[in-house]
């Protein structure tokens, strides 16, 4: 026995952001990760497609990860399993429908054949090395989504994922709070709990006040009914199906994820809908309106969603009107708000009546707020907590929830990404750190992108580029010819030929005289820093300036 | 008497997005502006400073405005002035406070010696060709805002600028419905109401709210306090002067629009502050940290204000540490809520304790929500309908709350920018439009960039650009020499040597063999393609690809 030696909780993201979502539990070196999730670029990551957690550590030592573990199947806890079992390829585990979403995208990597997703169900219990995973079931905003109770030569730690407490769930998706008694009488060593709404007083509604009021705007619409949610809400899809069914309204899906999603959650049981409920796009344009339901994407404003072209005239199949009535069943995700209410103006002034979380309860979230946090606290009674989840400020809150409930605060842990929490059975200690950089994904590249490329590309975006080139008579160190002038991005139409002439001059004015004796590095400086003064006086734009020097 | 012709009413600016106010009243081709106010750019508009109203109209025919009346000093609604005032320059009419801070822009554009801005006060009349126009009190998150009863030929109309029923205002500020009572009496032709908060069922609670959770914070806190607001919320830095006056602290104020704010405030009597209240730097240092409340700028997050300095610790005088108690007293704005967000999670990684307005009552807005804005209809009783200010949702939803009060659809309309609205005794009917675009300022350049020069900034942000260099021989329309490649904001240090190798080798096999009769425009044409295609065959990004040729 090792008795003496610590269990490991290694967050390798999601802590202190929205998303990239990846904790390792690691025992005498021996790894598990949970959730290996991506994170969608912020505003000023110019250019960069995805966001995913820093491999490195892992990759330091191929043996150390023995597999990995998933909760749930969104984006910000799967989304990067391609690009860790590239380069690592261990056995995955997770639920059904997480499996589903999970192959959709090994499919697209080519990583299918050579990988291996195994089917979990809540109850079973996986080993592996001094690790036993077990599963049970949560509430959240999508199905076949777990926690984890993970058996440690300590003691059992419950990792919760996403999860909140409903009473009414839609698919008879409860978080099983028997097993978390079970587990809290037998003494827990570590409870990391979501915290994503640990600002939020009181408890998140049950997805049932969404279903009637859904079945309300549908039973009183005259028109055509166009409901916008997220692809991966398949309760909420499910929802729709059944108000369609009651009033006597035929469905089309559209959008591509909702349509892929819709299609495997029906292939996979998860979506119950008869053959003649869905319509393909010719019975749709012969159904008349007033029986007609579009479930669709585009709820987030995307600007090439299914709802965003409805709006703007460029769907192939459906253009909103006057007398349609449009529910966006979400709420806009941070940093998503000038999309979404930018598209709902669009879509007022198409004529709709539109329905959103503003003016009715048409979306409840998925997380647990303060008094169903409390409630988990108080089952499982662990030994240490630490919050994961959520933005720095959610996991101080969380920390100070648990406080309240009576924690030392010696044992409730604020950790960031790349921390290393050793727990023994006397303290809990951030002993170490590791590398957990934000990995970025442009096009083929992963990681390549740094600070510097992101810097040129805020000076391009901001006030765009001139080359300015010059030909060098090598004989008489003078100009040969008119210097040339390429702007991108930087003034109008009307003032190009004024500035791009401007330039011109200040060249033949700088090194038009003979024979200049300076070498060509400092003569493209000298270039460079004369440019880009002139153009600063002109305009008060600061352009990156691409001094081009030939010798002829 | 010219009974038959309309007033007419045109919104060049504040309908259908948010900020950019700018409102012309016409009757017999004199027209009157009330507000000329920017808008701050959106997230697509790259390296745009400011976005003004669209003149274009107006200098048509320059004689055609014969005044500008402001109803308060927020930049949405004065922010433009000094941009109109520079190509007419007509006579300014505003409340005291108002006008002192137009004044601070004439400055800047070094406009104040040749414009005229008048000091009006609620009450008071300005009569200007076929129009009276009365200010009248109301209550906003500004002191001296007004809103304007404009007499017409046709009969009043009321404007009622940005406002809301507060019935404690901190300082005297009611709106005063005694007045439109009155109007409303007597018969109003239009009511034009502010339309920002129409979406939002009941009141706005007041600001004396705000006023009693400062005071208790600022009263529990042991350590230093530090409350960040906008810099025109007089009366909420009033309340914070006050309440350090009542728990014995001193005040800082930091932030330049705070201190220039604080200052003319208290020169022009809007800020009551006794000398001894307020700390310089020095005394601020020497000041223990329990008897100290910071005022500043940076309650959305903007990354060079003052809170955003202090968090991240380069403000000159302050470091926010551990014990700071720091309150937003505001909300973010739309579009703001990732740099809100990211400054309250760096404040706490600071050690602060973080007080804002999802977690306390330390903010309100200053608009009416939807039961205020009912009373004013009430009483107003006018003939036609407006909403002015908001986005396009807002003036749908407006328009529904007076047709619920029972006005005629056709006497409530919503506008768009540039529509010219005619009002007649029997009707109201768009009947025309006028120029109303969205006119970027950038540095020196007013109106100069266009969609194609955002569209390229856009393209140069998402993937960056490369630049390659071939010297041509003349004479045997070979390449001569190595071709020069360079970069900026496409690929990582780590790949540009491989990328800038394989481009040249590519110009090299495309022109390194002998004889090419290519045209240097086609030559120019295929260069920019293969090399794109390349790029793209490589890295999956479309970086813009500017090729140059130069004959040797």
């Amino acid at each position: 026995m090792t008795d003496d030696l610590p269990v490991r909780v290694i967050p390798l993201g999601g802590l202190g952001e929205i998303g990239r979502n990846m904790m390792l539990y690691e025992y005498d070196d021996q790894a598990i990760a949970v959730d290996v999730g991506l994170m969608f670029p912020e505003e000023e990551m110019l250019g960069v497609d995805l966001v995913i957690p820093d491999f490195e550590y892992l990759l330091e030592d191929p043996e150390r990860l023995l597999a990995v573990f998933l909760t749930h199947g969104h984006e910000d806890h799967i989304g990067a399993v391609p690009f860790l079992l590239r380069e690592l390829n261990v056995p995955v585990f997770c639920t059904p429908l997480t499996r589903g979403l999970v192959q959709v995208k090994l499919r697209e990597h080519r990583l299918q054949d050579e990988t291996h997703v195994q089917v979990v169900e809540p109850g079973q219990t996986i080993n592996v090395g001094p690790f036993s995973v077990e599963f049970f079931g949560v509430s959240h905003s999508i199905p076949d989504a777990v926690g984890l109770i993970i058996g440690t030569p300590l003691g059992p730690i419950v990792h919760t994922g996403d999860f909140k407490l409903d009473h009414t769930p839609p698919m008879g998706q409860h978080t099983d709070l028997m097993r978390l008694a079970e587990v809290g009488r037998e003494g827990a060593l570590l409870l990391a709990a979501d915290s994503t709404y640990a600002e939020i007083e009181g408890h998140t509604p049950s997805e049932q006040t969404v279903a009637e009021t859904l079945d309300r705007v549908i039973g009183e619409a005259e028109g055509r009914v166009i409901i916008a949610t997220f692809a991966s809400l398949i309760s909420r899809v499910q929802m729709v199906l059944d108000a369609a069914e009651k009033h006597g309204r035929r469905v089309f899906v559209t959008g591509r994820s909702m349509v892929n999603n819709v299609r495997m959650a029906r292939e996979l049981g998860y979506l119950d809908a008869s053959d003649n409920l869905l319509m393909n796009p010719r019975e749709l344009d012969s159904h008349p309106d007033s029986r007609t339901i579009v479930v669709s994407t585009g709820a987030q404003g995307e600007p090439t969603a299914a709802l965003t072209r409805m709006a703007n005239g460029t769907h192939q199949h459906i253009t909103v009107q006057q007398g349609d009535t449009v529910v966006l069943s979400s709420s806009p995700i941070p940093g998503n708000e000038t999309l979404v209410y930018r598209n709902i103006d669009n879509l007022y002034k198409a004529g709709a009546n539109v329905i959103y979380s503003l003016i009715a309860p048409v979306h409840v979230r998925g997380h647990a707020a303060r008094e169903e946090l409390k409630i988990v606290h108080s089952l499982v009674q662990a030994r240490y907590f630490v919050g994961i989840h959520g933005e720095h400020r959610h996991l101080v809150h969380h920390r100070e929830l648990a406080l309240d409930l009576g924690m030392h605060p010696d044992d409730a842990i604020v950790l960031t990404d790349g921390d290393v929490l050793e727990l023994t059975e006397d303290e809990a200690y951030i002993a170490d750190s590791v590398p957990a950089d934000l990995v970025y994904v442009d096009g083929l590249g992963v990681g390549d992108i740094d600070h510097i490329v992101l810097r040129d590309r805020q000076h391009l975006a901001s006030d765009g580029m001139l080359v300015v080139v010059a030909a060098i008579d090598r004989q008489r160190g003078t100009l040969a010819g008119i210097p040339e002038v390429m702007t991108h991005g930087f003034v109008g139409p009307d003032d190009e030929a004024d500035m791009v002439e401007g330039v011109r001059q200040l060249v033949v004015d700088l090194f038009g005289g003979e024979g200049h004796q300076l070498d060509w590095t400092s003569m493209r400086e000298r270039l460079k820093d004369e440019v880009a003064s002139h153009l600063y006086r002109e305009t008060h734009r600061r352009p990156l300036v691409l001094p081009v020097t030939v010798e002829v």
